[in-house]
């Protein structure tokens, strides 16, 4: 976040214009969402490699909305009424779709004014799971500091929701929920071990976040798929500033 | 771990006399154990804060097992034929029990040469979630090299199974695994983000873990109830050397 916009957000606290404390939670996978309570929430979903990087570069490449969903069945049924189809599965591109889950895909125009359909081994499924709460975003290193004022700016309390891999618990999601908590620390209250310890990862690694996540499950999967790119990519601090909400189940541009 | 014990090991290892790779685990919540597959391997239950360390002073002090129990009920009918009776729920010793869940209540005599059947918020019920593994341990600071010991001398593959608190994540049985997983770290194959986590964790902390665990969730509930005599006493490494193992429903000191 920028020092004027942090500055303006402390003496919006000050003078008693924005509501305090809201609370802020990590939940690590979904397979612990049910522990917590989302309800009027704003829920931030966040699948860095690469659902969630690759929904902001194809908001932030001229994309009228991203539409996540489950199956890859129903992906291909909206391309009959004009959707791109994205889809992917292990890391993997699945044929007959135009796409698949890697943010390059969206930088040749071809998603320009497009509703794409996107589908996913993590990411999007997480999206259909927080039904009830009060805004759904999707979370990302490119937009990191635009999501925070974002979520500065709105009253409610904050989950930062890490899709991670098939319901494990993953490294690249929880760093992201560590620097963004980080973010968000001045202006929440967080009673949450989960926080604590994204934030502390976060901290320890901000300065070689590459080479700490070669250990990582994803990344190592990621790159005998020769990815390498994309994750460096995914990396990246603040190279767009599109906040992804969803708005009637498309993830649109705020 | 002492360093002839981990030679002896390396050893072991160098000339082929132990199997190589085993692999380890760290699953940091109940709600996780699904996504794992424990039979035929080796489970540390991991509830440090309080029951696991005093499944081990118990047994350091002379009990002859101590039977987990989920139900109140069930412990207080064990009590007609002779257990010791220990409840704890919320951090709080149940009304009508022998003990409540402080370590510090086996040090008195009153537990040598009995049975004790304890139930505790969380510890417990995650004992009687592992069925099916190939032996069942109760992990601690306390016994910390022993336990590692054991592990390294066993050909099955690991699990370190976090207990938390309700389901959600928790700090001090994090930073235990992290610490029983570095002293494993040589003699396993780790491919498992939440094991390289909570060793990051620990390895960052292990100079100060009180002051490091004082934001924590447990932390401040049981310093609301007064026990932080007994979070200090839990936090010691290697002040006893039984392994606690379950046989036949009862954990009884290896």
């Amino acid at each position: 976040m920028d020092l004027i916009t942090t500055t303006l957000n402390i003496e919006k606290y000050v003078l008693g214009l924005q509501q305090m404390p809201k609370s802020l939670e990590v939940v690590l996978s979904p397979a612990l969402l049910s522990e917590v309570d989302i309800v009027g929430k704003n829920v931030v979903v966040i699948d860095i490699l690469r659902a969630t990087s690759t929904i902001c570069t194809a908001l932030h490449h001229g994309a009228l909305g991203v539409k996540p969903v489950t199956h890859a069945e129903e992906a291909a049924l909206l391309k009959d009424i004009g959707y791109i189809t994205a889809a992917e599965r292990n890391g993997e591109k699945l044929p007959g779709f135009d796409m698949g889950n890697s943010p390059f895909e969206c930088m040749d125009g071809k998603v320009k004014d497009k509703y794409i359909a996107l589908t996913t081994t993590n990411g999007t499924k997480c999206i259909e799971m927080t039904d009830g709460a009060a805004n759904v975003l999707s979370g990302s290193f490119l937009n990191i500091s635009s999501l925070a004022n974002w979520l500065i700016d709105s009253p409610n309390d904050i989950i930062l929701f890490c899709a991670g891999w098939k319901d494990k618990v993953n490294m690249e999601d929880t760093l992201f929920a560590g620097a963004l908590a980080l973010k968000l620390k001045s202006f929440v209250e967080i009673d949450c071990d989960s926080a604590q310890m994204a934030m502390q990862i976060y901290r320890n690694n901000s300065d070689r976040i590459i080479d700490f996540l070669k250990d990582s499950s994803h990344y190592k999967r990621l790159s005998r798929l020769h990815h390498e790119e994309d994750m460096i990519y995914c990396f990246q601090e603040d190279i767009m500033d599109c906040v992804p909400v969803l708005k009637n189940g498309i993830l649109v541009a705020y």
